[in-house]
Protein backbone atom coordinates (compact mmCIF):
# COMPACT_ATOMS: atom_id res chain seq x y z
CA UNK A 1 0.00 0.00 0.00
CA UNK A 2 0.65 3.62 -0.63
CA UNK A 3 -0.50 6.16 1.34
CA UNK A 4 -0.80 9.80 0.82
CA UNK A 5 -2.43 12.46 1.71
CA UNK A 6 -4.75 15.10 -0.58
CA UNK A 7 -6.30 18.23 -0.47
CA UNK A 8 -5.70 22.30 0.98
CA UNK A 9 -3.25 22.62 3.95
CA UNK A 10 -5.14 21.52 7.11
CA UNK A 11 -7.57 19.93 4.84
CA UNK A 12 -5.82 17.10 3.73
CA UNK A 13 -7.64 13.61 3.41
CA UNK A 14 -6.62 10.29 3.35
CA UNK A 15 -6.05 8.56 -0.14
CA UNK A 16 -4.24 5.89 -1.94
CA UNK A 17 -1.40 5.46 -4.71
CA UNK A 18 -2.56 2.49 -7.01
CA UNK A 19 -0.07 -0.28 -8.72
CA UNK A 20 -0.67 1.68 -11.81
CA UNK A 21 0.13 5.03 -10.62
CA UNK A 22 -3.21 6.44 -10.36
CA UNK A 23 -4.60 8.38 -7.04
CA UNK A 24 -7.59 7.58 -5.22
CA UNK A 25 -9.76 9.23 -2.57
CA UNK A 26 -10.02 6.55 0.50
CA UNK A 27 -11.40 9.06 2.82
CA UNK A 28 -14.75 6.93 3.22
CA UNK A 29 -12.92 4.50 4.63
CA UNK A 30 -12.91 6.60 7.93
CA UNK A 31 -9.06 6.80 8.98
CA UNK A 32 -7.31 8.61 8.09
CA UNK A 33 -3.04 8.10 8.43
CA UNK A 34 -2.20 9.23 12.27
CA UNK A 35 -1.33 7.88 14.96
CA UNK A 36 -4.57 6.31 15.34
CA UNK A 37 -4.25 4.14 12.03
CA UNK A 38 -0.86 3.21 12.32
CA UNK A 39 -0.89 1.78 15.82
CA UNK A 40 -2.89 -1.01 14.94
CA UNK A 41 -1.84 -3.41 11.42
CA UNK A 42 -5.09 -4.52 11.65
CA UNK A 43 -6.23 -0.91 9.95
CA UNK A 44 -4.05 -1.97 7.18
CA UNK A 45 -6.13 -5.54 6.94
CA UNK A 46 -9.32 -3.43 7.18
CA UNK A 47 -8.11 -1.33 4.39
CA UNK A 48 -7.02 -3.26 2.38
CA UNK A 49 -10.70 -5.62 2.58
CA UNK A 50 -12.80 -2.47 2.29
CA UNK A 51 -10.85 -1.55 -1.42
CA UNK A 52 -11.34 -4.91 -2.72
CA UNK A 53 -14.95 -4.13 -1.15
CA UNK A 54 -15.10 -0.95 -3.70
CA UNK A 55 -12.82 -2.23 -6.40
CA UNK A 56 -13.19 0.47 -9.01
CA UNK A 57 -15.69 2.65 -7.34
CA UNK A 58 -13.03 5.04 -5.66
CA UNK A 59 -13.16 8.28 -6.76
CA UNK A 60 -9.61 9.33 -8.68
CA UNK A 61 -7.44 12.31 -8.06
CA UNK A 62 -6.73 14.87 -10.79
CA UNK A 63 -3.04 15.32 -10.96
CA UNK A 64 -3.47 18.88 -10.49
CA UNK A 65 -4.67 18.01 -6.66
CA UNK A 66 -2.69 19.16 -3.77
CA UNK A 67 -1.08 16.30 -2.25
CA UNK A 68 -0.30 16.67 1.75
CA UNK A 69 2.19 15.50 4.38
CA UNK A 70 1.58 11.45 3.48
CA UNK A 71 1.58 11.34 7.84
CA UNK A 72 -1.05 13.33 9.88
CA UNK A 73 0.51 15.09 13.01
CA UNK A 74 3.30 13.17 14.13
CA UNK A 75 3.98 13.29 17.45
CA UNK A 76 7.49 14.01 16.51
CA UNK A 77 9.81 14.30 13.97
CA UNK A 78 13.35 12.47 15.07
CA UNK A 79 16.20 13.06 12.73
CA UNK A 80 19.80 11.12 12.59
CA UNK A 81 22.85 13.19 11.69
CA UNK A 82 25.79 12.30 10.28
CA UNK A 83 24.80 8.95 9.51
CA UNK A 84 26.62 8.45 5.87
CA UNK A 85 30.31 8.19 6.28
CA UNK A 86 30.93 10.00 3.29
CA UNK A 87 28.54 12.67 4.63
CA UNK A 88 30.15 13.14 7.50
CA UNK A 89 33.32 13.52 5.95
CA UNK A 90 32.06 16.43 3.34
CA UNK A 91 30.47 17.84 6.38
CA UNK A 92 34.18 17.83 8.00
CA UNK A 93 32.57 16.25 11.15
CA UNK A 94 34.39 12.62 12.65
CA UNK A 95 32.25 9.61 11.85
CA UNK A 96 29.62 9.08 14.80
CA UNK A 97 30.32 7.08 17.40
CA UNK A 98 27.08 6.14 18.02
CA UNK A 99 23.78 7.69 16.39
CA UNK A 100 23.27 11.45 16.70
CA UNK A 101 19.27 12.48 17.08
CA UNK A 102 18.02 15.49 16.90
CA UNK A 103 14.17 16.84 16.54
CA UNK A 104 12.93 18.88 13.72
CA UNK A 105 9.74 21.10 15.09
CA UNK A 106 6.73 19.04 13.67
CA UNK A 107 5.56 22.77 12.57
CA UNK A 108 8.27 22.33 9.99
CA UNK A 109 6.25 19.84 8.03
CA UNK A 110 4.56 20.44 4.69
CA UNK A 111 3.59 18.56 1.93
CA UNK A 112 5.85 17.07 -1.14
CA UNK A 113 5.11 19.55 -3.77
CA UNK A 114 4.78 22.27 -1.29
CA UNK A 115 7.02 25.46 -1.89
CA UNK A 116 9.94 25.90 0.13
CA UNK A 117 10.45 29.21 1.91
CA UNK A 118 14.06 30.49 2.41
CA UNK A 119 13.56 32.14 6.55
CA UNK A 120 14.18 35.85 6.57
CA UNK A 121 17.44 36.53 7.06
CA UNK A 122 18.65 33.17 5.82
CA UNK A 123 21.73 32.88 3.02
CA UNK A 124 22.42 28.92 3.94
CA UNK A 125 19.27 27.14 3.14
CA UNK A 126 20.37 23.70 1.68
CA UNK A 127 19.08 20.56 1.24
CA UNK A 128 19.09 16.60 2.73
CA UNK A 129 17.57 13.35 0.71
CA UNK A 130 16.18 10.95 3.13
CA UNK A 131 14.98 7.94 3.79
CA UNK A 132 12.42 8.12 6.86
CA UNK A 133 10.02 5.69 8.20
CA UNK A 134 7.03 5.95 10.39
CA UNK A 135 6.40 4.44 13.58
CA UNK A 136 3.74 1.52 14.37
CA UNK A 137 3.57 -0.12 17.69
CA UNK A 138 4.81 2.03 20.49
CA UNK A 139 8.56 1.34 21.37
CA UNK A 140 10.49 1.03 24.58
CA UNK A 141 14.05 -0.63 25.09
CA UNK A 142 13.15 -2.30 22.18
CA UNK A 143 16.40 -4.79 20.90
CA UNK A 144 17.78 -4.73 17.00
CA UNK A 145 15.96 -8.07 16.22
CA UNK A 146 12.62 -7.22 17.25
CA UNK A 147 12.91 -3.23 15.64
CA UNK A 148 11.26 -3.85 12.31
CA UNK A 149 8.01 -5.07 14.31
CA UNK A 150 7.64 -1.39 15.00
CA UNK A 151 8.03 0.32 11.66
CA UNK A 152 5.04 0.41 9.67
CA UNK A 153 6.26 2.56 6.28
CA UNK A 154 8.74 4.40 4.83
CA UNK A 155 8.95 7.68 2.93
CA UNK A 156 10.95 10.35 1.30
CA UNK A 157 11.78 13.47 3.39
CA UNK A 158 13.95 16.56 2.30
CA UNK A 159 15.56 17.73 5.30
CA UNK A 160 16.04 21.54 4.46
CA UNK A 161 18.72 22.77 6.84
CA UNK A 162 19.67 26.56 7.46
CA UNK A 163 23.49 25.73 8.23
CA UNK A 164 24.26 29.33 9.89
CA UNK A 165 21.07 28.78 11.94
CA UNK A 166 22.34 25.28 12.76
CA UNK A 167 25.92 25.73 13.18
CA UNK A 168 26.25 29.63 13.55
CA UNK A 169 23.21 30.77 16.18
CA UNK A 170 23.54 28.92 19.75
CA UNK A 171 24.97 25.42 20.62
CA UNK A 172 22.03 22.95 19.24
CA UNK A 173 20.91 22.45 15.55
CA UNK A 174 17.13 22.93 16.20
CA UNK A 175 17.22 26.69 14.95
CA UNK A 176 18.55 25.84 11.84
CA UNK A 177 16.29 22.72 11.41
CA UNK A 178 12.69 23.44 12.50
CA UNK A 179 11.49 26.48 9.86
CA UNK A 180 8.61 26.04 8.21
CA UNK A 181 8.24 24.05 5.11
CA UNK A 182 11.63 22.56 6.22
CA UNK A 183 10.13 18.90 6.04
CA UNK A 184 8.40 17.79 2.96
CA UNK A 185 6.78 14.61 3.33
CA UNK A 186 5.92 12.17 0.93
CA UNK A 187 4.65 11.37 -1.79
CA UNK A 188 3.09 8.66 0.15
CA UNK A 189 4.19 5.96 2.97
CA UNK A 190 5.40 2.93 1.51
CA UNK A 191 4.28 -0.41 3.41
CA UNK A 192 7.40 -2.57 3.80
CA UNK A 193 5.63 -4.83 1.79
CA UNK A 194 5.79 -2.45 -1.01
CA UNK A 195 9.76 -2.28 -0.98
CA UNK A 196 12.66 -4.71 -1.79
CA UNK A 197 15.88 -4.30 0.48
CA UNK A 198 15.97 -1.38 2.56
CA UNK A 199 19.53 -1.56 3.01
CA UNK A 200 19.77 -0.72 -1.07
CA UNK A 201 18.01 2.02 -2.05
CA UNK A 202 18.77 4.14 -4.12
CA UNK A 203 18.54 8.06 -3.47
CA UNK A 204 18.91 11.16 -5.66
CA UNK A 205 18.51 15.05 -5.97
CA UNK A 206 18.83 17.81 -7.88
CA UNK A 207 18.77 20.97 -8.15
CA UNK A 208 17.50 22.77 -10.98
CA UNK A 209 18.25 19.30 -13.04
CA UNK A 210 21.55 19.13 -11.98
CA UNK A 211 22.27 16.04 -9.58
CA UNK A 212 24.04 17.05 -6.41
CA UNK A 213 22.97 14.01 -4.04
CA UNK A 214 23.58 10.07 -6.10
CA UNK A 215 23.47 7.35 -2.90
CA UNK A 216 22.03 4.63 -1.54
CA UNK A 217 20.84 3.73 2.07
CA UNK A 218 23.45 0.58 1.98
CA UNK A 219 26.06 3.73 2.83
CA UNK A 220 24.12 4.08 6.52
CA UNK A 221 26.73 3.80 9.44
CA UNK A 222 23.82 2.65 11.50
CA UNK A 223 21.15 0.91 10.01
CA UNK A 224 17.16 1.27 10.94
CA UNK A 225 16.87 -1.60 13.51
CA UNK A 226 19.92 -0.23 15.15
CA UNK A 227 18.06 3.74 14.60
CA UNK A 228 14.85 1.92 16.31
CA UNK A 229 16.51 -0.07 18.81
CA UNK A 230 19.08 2.89 20.04
CA UNK A 231 16.26 5.43 20.31
CA UNK A 232 13.88 3.34 22.42
CA UNK A 233 16.27 3.45 25.08
CA UNK A 234 15.75 7.01 25.58
CA UNK A 235 11.99 8.07 25.02
CA UNK A 236 8.78 6.11 23.38
CA UNK A 237 8.75 6.03 19.99
CA UNK A 238 5.22 6.56 19.42
CA UNK A 239 2.99 5.30 16.64
CA UNK A 240 2.84 8.22 13.89
CA UNK A 241 6.67 9.37 15.05
CA UNK A 242 8.62 9.60 11.61
CA UNK A 243 11.80 9.02 12.03
CA UNK A 244 14.45 10.28 9.05
CA UNK A 245 18.00 8.52 8.54
CA UNK A 246 20.66 10.87 7.60
CA UNK A 247 21.79 11.83 3.88
CA UNK A 248 24.01 11.34 1.59
CA UNK A 249 26.57 13.11 0.51
CA UNK A 250 26.23 16.11 -1.82
CA UNK A 251 24.60 18.63 0.46
CA UNK A 252 25.21 22.30 -0.74
CA UNK A 253 27.43 23.16 2.57
CA UNK A 254 29.73 20.24 1.35
CA UNK A 255 30.94 21.80 -2.32
CA UNK A 256 33.76 24.02 -2.47
CA UNK A 257 32.50 27.00 -2.36
CA UNK A 258 29.16 25.61 -0.54
CA UNK A 259 25.91 26.20 -2.71
CA UNK A 260 22.82 27.43 -1.28
CA UNK A 261 19.40 27.63 -2.42
CA UNK A 262 18.60 30.57 -3.82
CA UNK A 263 14.32 32.01 -4.51
CA UNK A 264 13.64 31.12 -7.88
CA UNK A 265 15.64 27.61 -7.18
CA UNK A 266 13.91 23.81 -7.88
CA UNK A 267 14.64 20.46 -5.83
CA UNK A 268 13.55 17.48 -7.02
CA UNK A 269 14.17 14.36 -5.19
CA UNK A 270 13.52 10.66 -4.90
CA UNK A 271 14.19 7.60 -3.46
CA UNK A 272 13.91 4.18 -5.38
CA UNK A 273 10.04 2.51 -3.89
CA UNK A 274 9.34 5.88 -2.66
CA UNK A 275 8.51 8.18 -4.86
CA UNK A 276 9.45 11.75 -5.98
CA UNK A 277 9.04 15.22 -4.85
CA UNK A 278 9.46 18.73 -6.02
CA UNK A 279 9.88 21.93 -4.02
CA UNK A 280 10.00 25.37 -5.75
CA UNK A 281 12.21 27.53 -3.39
CA UNK A 282 10.71 31.10 -2.81
CA UNK A 283 11.40 33.72 -0.06
CA UNK A 284 9.29 34.12 3.24
CA UNK A 285 7.47 37.21 2.39
CA UNK A 286 5.25 37.21 5.66
CA UNK B 1 -7.95 31.33 35.50
CA UNK B 2 -5.94 28.38 36.79
CA UNK B 3 -6.46 25.75 33.96
CA UNK B 4 -5.69 22.02 34.85
CA UNK B 5 -6.33 18.34 33.67
CA UNK B 6 -7.59 15.51 35.78
CA UNK B 7 -7.92 12.11 35.80
CA UNK B 8 -6.33 9.16 34.46
CA UNK B 9 -3.59 8.49 32.00
CA UNK B 10 -4.68 9.17 28.72
CA UNK B 11 -8.40 10.03 29.97
CA UNK B 12 -7.89 13.68 31.70
CA UNK B 13 -10.74 15.96 31.63
CA UNK B 14 -10.31 20.09 31.64
CA UNK B 15 -10.70 21.50 35.39
CA UNK B 16 -10.02 24.38 36.83
CA UNK B 17 -8.55 25.64 40.62
CA UNK B 18 -10.71 28.45 42.10
CA UNK B 19 -9.19 31.37 44.35
CA UNK B 20 -10.33 29.46 47.40
CA UNK B 21 -8.01 26.64 46.41
CA UNK B 22 -10.42 23.94 45.49
CA UNK B 23 -10.63 21.95 42.09
CA UNK B 24 -13.83 21.75 39.97
CA UNK B 25 -14.59 19.32 36.62
CA UNK B 26 -15.39 21.68 33.83
CA UNK B 27 -15.61 19.10 31.12
CA UNK B 28 -19.11 20.48 30.84
CA UNK B 29 -18.02 23.37 28.72
CA UNK B 30 -17.29 21.03 26.23
CA UNK B 31 -13.38 21.88 25.06
CA UNK B 32 -10.09 20.72 26.20
CA UNK B 33 -7.37 23.07 27.01
CA UNK B 34 -5.50 22.11 23.43
CA UNK B 35 -4.27 24.19 20.60
CA UNK B 36 -7.60 24.81 19.42
CA UNK B 37 -8.45 26.42 23.40
CA UNK B 38 -5.61 28.82 23.48
CA UNK B 39 -5.78 30.21 19.68
CA UNK B 40 -8.67 32.15 20.66
CA UNK B 41 -8.57 34.43 23.56
CA UNK B 42 -12.07 34.61 22.99
CA UNK B 43 -12.75 31.17 24.75
CA UNK B 44 -11.51 32.43 27.87
CA UNK B 45 -14.53 34.73 27.88
CA UNK B 46 -16.40 31.98 27.06
CA UNK B 47 -15.28 30.05 30.24
CA UNK B 48 -15.46 32.77 32.17
CA UNK B 49 -19.29 33.42 31.26
CA UNK B 50 -19.93 29.31 31.32
CA UNK B 51 -18.64 28.95 34.79
CA UNK B 52 -20.40 32.37 36.41
CA UNK B 53 -23.63 30.60 35.30
CA UNK B 54 -23.17 27.34 36.85
CA UNK B 55 -22.01 29.35 39.98
CA UNK B 56 -21.45 26.83 42.46
CA UNK B 57 -23.02 23.89 40.70
CA UNK B 58 -19.80 22.81 39.15
CA UNK B 59 -18.32 19.29 40.31
CA UNK B 60 -15.49 19.53 43.05
CA UNK B 61 -12.82 17.26 42.45
CA UNK B 62 -11.16 15.45 45.82
CA UNK B 63 -7.94 15.51 46.77
CA UNK B 64 -6.84 12.15 45.39
CA UNK B 65 -8.02 12.93 41.81
CA UNK B 66 -4.44 12.62 39.38
CA UNK B 67 -3.99 15.75 37.70
CA UNK B 68 -2.80 15.26 34.43
CA UNK B 69 -0.55 17.69 32.57
CA UNK B 70 -2.25 20.79 32.17
CA UNK B 71 -1.56 21.50 28.75
CA UNK B 72 -3.44 19.01 26.03
CA UNK B 73 -1.12 17.66 23.58
CA UNK B 74 1.23 20.04 22.95
CA UNK B 75 2.88 20.14 19.50
CA UNK B 76 6.07 21.46 20.87
CA UNK B 77 8.02 20.76 23.92
CA UNK B 78 10.82 23.77 23.30
CA UNK B 79 13.38 24.58 26.10
CA UNK B 80 15.64 27.09 26.21
CA UNK B 81 19.55 26.45 27.81
CA UNK B 82 21.74 28.08 30.23
CA UNK B 83 19.35 30.94 30.36
CA UNK B 84 20.48 31.82 34.21
CA UNK B 85 24.24 33.30 34.29
CA UNK B 86 24.45 31.54 37.42
CA UNK B 87 23.39 28.37 36.18
CA UNK B 88 25.71 28.61 33.05
CA UNK B 89 28.45 28.71 35.68
CA UNK B 90 27.96 26.01 37.66
CA UNK B 91 27.47 23.79 34.50
CA UNK B 92 31.11 25.29 33.23
CA UNK B 93 29.54 26.54 30.17
CA UNK B 94 29.98 30.01 28.53
CA UNK B 95 27.06 32.47 29.38
CA UNK B 96 25.56 32.23 25.74
CA UNK B 97 25.60 34.96 23.24
CA UNK B 98 21.68 34.35 22.15
CA UNK B 99 19.40 32.01 23.13
CA UNK B 100 20.11 28.34 23.13
CA UNK B 101 17.43 26.02 22.01
CA UNK B 102 16.48 22.12 22.19
CA UNK B 103 13.65 20.45 22.12
CA UNK B 104 12.23 17.88 25.11
CA UNK B 105 9.74 14.73 23.51
CA UNK B 106 6.25 15.58 23.88
CA UNK B 107 6.29 12.28 24.96
CA UNK B 108 8.01 13.24 27.89
CA UNK B 109 4.97 15.12 29.04
CA UNK B 110 3.22 13.85 32.25
CA UNK B 111 1.35 15.07 34.65
CA UNK B 112 2.67 17.54 37.93
CA UNK B 113 2.42 14.29 40.69
CA UNK B 114 3.23 11.26 38.25
CA UNK B 115 6.44 9.73 39.46
CA UNK B 116 9.38 10.50 37.49
CA UNK B 117 11.20 7.13 36.03
CA UNK B 118 14.94 6.81 36.23
CA UNK B 119 15.50 5.24 32.97
CA UNK B 120 17.80 1.69 32.34
CA UNK B 121 21.36 2.35 32.25
CA UNK B 122 20.57 5.94 33.94
CA UNK B 123 23.02 7.09 36.28
CA UNK B 124 22.95 10.92 36.17
CA UNK B 125 19.11 11.55 36.49
CA UNK B 126 18.65 15.46 36.98
CA UNK B 127 16.46 18.09 38.16
CA UNK B 128 15.94 21.48 37.10
CA UNK B 129 12.71 23.82 38.01
CA UNK B 130 11.76 25.81 35.41
CA UNK B 131 8.95 28.99 34.62
CA UNK B 132 7.34 27.98 31.24
CA UNK B 133 4.44 29.55 29.01
CA UNK B 134 1.84 28.19 26.63
CA UNK B 135 1.89 30.00 22.92
CA UNK B 136 -2.18 31.48 21.79
CA UNK B 137 -2.11 33.12 18.84
CA UNK B 138 0.23 31.65 16.39
CA UNK B 139 4.23 33.86 16.09
CA UNK B 140 6.40 33.93 13.36
CA UNK B 141 8.76 36.66 13.05
CA UNK B 142 7.38 38.64 16.16
CA UNK B 143 8.58 41.40 17.78
CA UNK B 144 9.45 41.63 21.36
CA UNK B 145 6.75 44.33 21.62
CA UNK B 146 4.48 42.24 20.72
CA UNK B 147 5.64 39.39 21.88
CA UNK B 148 3.34 38.68 25.07
CA UNK B 149 0.41 38.77 23.21
CA UNK B 150 1.22 35.62 21.84
CA UNK B 151 1.37 34.09 25.88
CA UNK B 152 -2.02 32.35 26.91
CA UNK B 153 -0.31 31.74 30.18
CA UNK B 154 2.39 30.17 32.45
CA UNK B 155 3.26 27.04 34.00
CA UNK B 156 5.76 25.03 36.27
CA UNK B 157 7.75 22.65 34.65
CA UNK B 158 10.35 19.79 35.97
CA UNK B 159 12.99 19.91 32.80
CA UNK B 160 14.34 16.24 34.19
CA UNK B 161 17.63 15.56 32.21
CA UNK B 162 19.64 12.21 32.30
CA UNK B 163 23.02 14.26 32.02
CA UNK B 164 24.87 11.23 30.87
CA UNK B 165 22.51 10.88 27.25
CA UNK B 166 22.48 14.64 27.42
CA UNK B 167 26.25 15.07 27.14
CA UNK B 168 27.92 11.85 26.88
CA UNK B 169 26.16 9.97 24.26
CA UNK B 170 26.86 12.01 20.72
CA UNK B 171 26.29 15.37 19.97
CA UNK B 172 22.95 16.60 20.53
CA UNK B 173 21.04 17.07 23.93
CA UNK B 174 18.19 15.00 22.91
CA UNK B 175 18.64 11.95 24.24
CA UNK B 176 19.12 13.77 27.95
CA UNK B 177 16.27 15.57 28.02
CA UNK B 178 13.33 12.97 26.26
CA UNK B 179 12.83 10.29 28.48
CA UNK B 180 9.53 9.31 29.26
CA UNK B 181 8.36 11.45 32.24
CA UNK B 182 10.73 13.65 31.99
CA UNK B 183 8.49 17.11 31.85
CA UNK B 184 6.18 17.19 34.56
CA UNK B 185 4.18 20.15 33.53
CA UNK B 186 1.56 22.00 36.22
CA UNK B 187 -0.61 21.88 38.24
CA UNK B 188 -2.23 24.74 36.07
CA UNK B 189 -1.63 26.73 33.36
CA UNK B 190 -2.64 30.50 34.88
CA UNK B 191 -3.36 32.62 32.67
CA UNK B 192 -1.49 36.27 32.56
CA UNK B 193 -4.27 38.21 35.27
CA UNK B 194 -3.40 35.91 37.43
CA UNK B 195 0.50 36.55 37.95
CA UNK B 196 2.25 39.91 39.30
CA UNK B 197 5.15 40.83 37.44
CA UNK B 198 6.72 37.80 35.43
CA UNK B 199 10.12 38.92 35.44
CA UNK B 200 10.28 38.40 39.12
CA UNK B 201 8.89 34.86 40.66
CA UNK B 202 10.73 33.20 43.13
CA UNK B 203 10.94 29.38 42.35
CA UNK B 204 12.10 26.77 44.50
CA UNK B 205 13.23 23.12 44.17
CA UNK B 206 14.12 20.47 47.06
CA UNK B 207 14.85 16.90 47.31
CA UNK B 208 13.75 14.53 50.42
CA UNK B 209 12.91 17.93 51.93
CA UNK B 210 16.31 20.01 51.28
CA UNK B 211 16.53 23.13 49.09
CA UNK B 212 18.42 22.47 46.17
CA UNK B 213 17.54 25.29 43.69
CA UNK B 214 16.09 28.72 45.04
CA UNK B 215 15.77 31.36 42.44
CA UNK B 216 14.57 34.07 40.90
CA UNK B 217 12.73 34.72 37.17
CA UNK B 218 14.60 38.10 37.36
CA UNK B 219 18.01 36.48 36.77
CA UNK B 220 16.99 35.34 33.32
CA UNK B 221 19.35 36.01 30.92
CA UNK B 222 16.64 36.44 28.43
CA UNK B 223 13.73 37.02 28.98
CA UNK B 224 10.39 35.71 27.75
CA UNK B 225 9.36 38.44 25.44
CA UNK B 226 12.72 38.03 24.07
CA UNK B 227 12.69 34.53 23.73
CA UNK B 228 9.04 34.19 21.75
CA UNK B 229 10.22 37.34 19.46
CA UNK B 230 14.24 35.06 18.91
CA UNK B 231 12.13 31.56 18.40
CA UNK B 232 9.77 33.39 15.86
CA UNK B 233 12.46 34.00 13.64
CA UNK B 234 13.76 30.47 13.39
CA UNK B 235 9.67 28.40 13.65
CA UNK B 236 6.49 28.96 13.62
CA UNK B 237 5.12 29.08 17.45
CA UNK B 238 1.93 27.33 17.21
CA UNK B 239 -1.03 27.45 19.84
CA UNK B 240 -0.56 25.25 22.78
CA UNK B 241 3.38 24.92 21.95
CA UNK B 242 4.81 24.90 25.46
CA UNK B 243 8.46 26.68 25.82
CA UNK B 244 10.21 25.99 29.33
CA UNK B 245 12.52 29.09 29.84
CA UNK B 246 15.63 27.27 31.24
CA UNK B 247 16.80 26.85 34.94
CA UNK B 248 18.17 28.74 38.18
CA UNK B 249 21.66 27.14 40.02
CA UNK B 250 21.14 24.17 42.15
CA UNK B 251 21.18 21.23 39.70
CA UNK B 252 22.56 18.19 41.07
CA UNK B 253 25.32 18.46 37.97
CA UNK B 254 26.56 21.40 39.70
CA UNK B 255 26.88 19.92 42.80
CA UNK B 256 30.84 19.02 44.12
CA UNK B 257 30.03 15.86 43.70
CA UNK B 258 27.14 15.80 41.59
CA UNK B 259 24.14 14.42 42.94
CA UNK B 260 21.52 12.38 40.86
CA UNK B 261 18.70 11.18 41.88
CA UNK B 262 18.07 7.67 43.30
CA UNK B 263 14.69 5.43 43.79
CA UNK B 264 12.63 6.32 46.86
CA UNK B 265 13.67 10.42 46.60
CA UNK B 266 11.03 12.62 46.33
CA UNK B 267 11.46 16.35 44.28
CA UNK B 268 9.05 19.02 45.27
CA UNK B 269 9.52 22.37 43.24
CA UNK B 270 7.36 25.31 42.81
CA UNK B 271 6.94 28.68 41.35
CA UNK B 272 5.07 31.83 43.00
CA UNK B 273 1.78 31.99 41.16
CA UNK B 274 2.24 28.88 39.78
CA UNK B 275 1.87 26.09 42.27
CA UNK B 276 3.88 23.41 43.29
CA UNK B 277 4.10 19.93 41.97
CA UNK B 278 5.86 16.59 43.37
CA UNK B 279 7.36 13.22 42.13
CA UNK B 280 8.54 10.43 43.40
CA UNK B 281 11.75 8.61 41.76
CA UNK B 282 11.12 5.23 40.55
CA UNK B 283 13.57 3.13 38.35
CA UNK B 284 11.59 2.29 35.17
CA UNK B 285 10.74 -1.04 35.29
CA UNK B 286 9.44 -1.97 32.06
Amino acid sequence: MKLLRHGNIGEEKPGLELADGSRVDVSGFGMDWDSAFFSDPENLTRLEQWISEKSGALPVLDSSVRLGPCVATPGKLICIGLNYSDHAEEAGMDIPAEPIVFFKATSAICGPFDPVMIPKNSEKTDWEVELAFVIGKRANYVSEEDALDHVAGYLLHNDYSERAFQLERGGQWVKGKSCDTFAPLGPYVATPDELGDINDLDMWLTVNGETKQNGSSSKMIFDIPKLVSHLSEFMSLMPGDVISTGTPPGVGMGFQPPQYLQPGDVVELGIAGLGQSRQEVIADER
